[in-house]
């Protein structure tokens, strides 16, 4: 694995209001599209407000989570008068950007996102590309005011639900702490940062430079943590505890504490050292997780250069 | 002003959930009416979810914010078919709770929010009281962990637009940062402490102590500053500026940075000195606030005890 010839990453797709209450990215693409940015040196430039309902309503989605509708399955349904607005948006968007897994996909996709979670600068990748592993490493490098922390969900690009998984090259931003409807200047600024290397790395991928290989931190996801809720109605019973809020990727031990009831006990974590992330993510209240965990791995990377044809 | 004695306050109002989407005082209003709290010593404690449809949306609001709706004109309107929501359940509340203004209202109600802004705890009381300023005293005193700030509305009971003005006597607590939808343990056990001090502090009133008086900080509201907006849009065009963001009640001064533009341009504040507060609250950018501003004052408070009847 000591060098990779990739082809050119020519069209190049930003996507902000995938979730329309996280308004970092909103207002980095509204920005983008108010100045016309279709062209940077040897790209082209898509720029996607992916769910403008929810963006105008302010509210993570109308009818279900776009974010999780970008399945084979959910792509290759037959769309209805009853098929939700969410799901009608993703093939629009697979047209736009996709088809997903063809050669008329564009070549990278990135999706903006926001978590009430402190975790700073985190890039997601779902379907293994070393295009995203390079980016990691060099924003990782470049970006000094805040933690930069890559996060691995390991599945099929068959399954894989996230708008970004249209892209031959995919990954997410996922920057945080910013709550939901709010603009802070720190995490937007941060997203923007990251966006603009990004985009300085592919200009100089494209022009020929080689990128050296070597060893990256990633976090790979292990497994979700529900609240402790009531048996009978199913609510919650406690919160995360104080000492676990804001840790995230800070190693977990048995025995530290996870949740704090609102009567008062503390409850201990039990199960092997991991990493938690997504810490108190307000979304994921809904979605029965109050936080996710992961294991700590050193992926060796090859040197990477475009393809000459 | 020298000893004031005032009626025993038997019939105290806990109200959680006037803002759906704030979870603080939702979830402590639940926990409340699970142990069935309906009695503290001497007092008749009523707990109340204020508004019930927003709560279980995790929404603010309904139809029309629920905080705005107890002004006299609003409450003595008829109620017809096309009566939003929360001015029914306004309405509703105010034969519970009140009726604002007369002998049978509550002796004391205290409404429970929460803020995005980095307030840490603030006692807002519209309707001047000297109950009100008490309770404020006492926390001052006993809370340690966080800020604690007394914020003063200066409005006629007639046009007071928030829940406690039901009350004879009337406060909220205004307790953040924690964004929407979301509970982090060290708000929600600020909020707590606060209220269990509260009712300690009623308790010991209304057992015969003597209260000394004194002089209180207090910050009393001036007026609203907008976001810069496009004249034809009406969209942001900036943001609240990093070096403000989470200064609420640090001194604002002529030349100090309130804005950054998206363009990255810098906005500076002039104008008198003044205390920003409620800094990039998410529910306030509809109602085109970026801030409040504050005057600073001392406040010279009675000793107070309970009336012998």
């Amino acid at each position: 694995m000591e060098h990779v010839s990739l082809p050119a990453l020519s069209r190049v797709a930003i996507c902000g209001g995938t979730h329309g209450n996280e308004l970092s990215g909103v207002w980095i693409v509204r920005e983008m599209q108010k100045q016309q940015v279709e062209k940077v040196g040897s790209i082209s430039i898509t720029t996607v407000m992916s769910n403008p309902r929810a963006v105008e309503a302010c509210k993570r989605y109308m009818e279900t989570d776009l974010n999780r509708c970008f399945t084979d399955a959910i792509l290759s349904a037959p769309v209805t008068d009853v098929t939700p607005y969410e799901v009608r948006r993703a093939h629009e968007l697979n047209a736009q950007l996709g088809p997903k897994g063809s050669q008329e996909a564009m070549d990278l996709v990135c999706d903006l996102h926001n978590t009430t979670a402190n975790m700073g600068l985190c890039v997601i990748f779902t379907t293994f590309n070393w295009i995203s592993l390079h980016i990691y490493k060099y924003l990782k490098k470049r970006i000094t005011s805040a933690p930069v922390r890559l996060i691995h969900v390991d599945v099929p690009l068959s399954d894989a639900h996230s708008l970004d998984s249209l892209g031959k090259n995919n990954l997410s931003f996922e920057v945080g702490p910013q709550p939901n409807g709010v603009v802070r200047a720190d995490i937007y600024n941060l997203m923007k940062e990251a966006l603009d290397h990004l985009v300085d790395w592919v200009q100089e991928f494209n022009s020929g430079i080689t990128f050296e290989g070597g060893e990256v931190e990633a976090y790979v996801f292990e497994k979700s943590i529900d609240y402790p809720r009531d048996p009978d109605t199913n609510e919650l019973t406690a919160i995360i505890h104080p000492q676990l809020q804001d840790k995230d990727f800070i190693l977990l031990k048995p025995g530290d504490p996870i949740f704090l009831s609102f009567s008062g006990e503390t409850v201990k974590y039990e199960g092997k050292e991991l990493y938690p992330f997504f810490v108190n993510e307000c979304a994921y209240y809904e979605k029965h997780i109050a936080f996710h965990l992961a294991q700590k791995t050193i992926l060796t990377i090859p040197s990477v250069s475009v393809e000459n044809d």
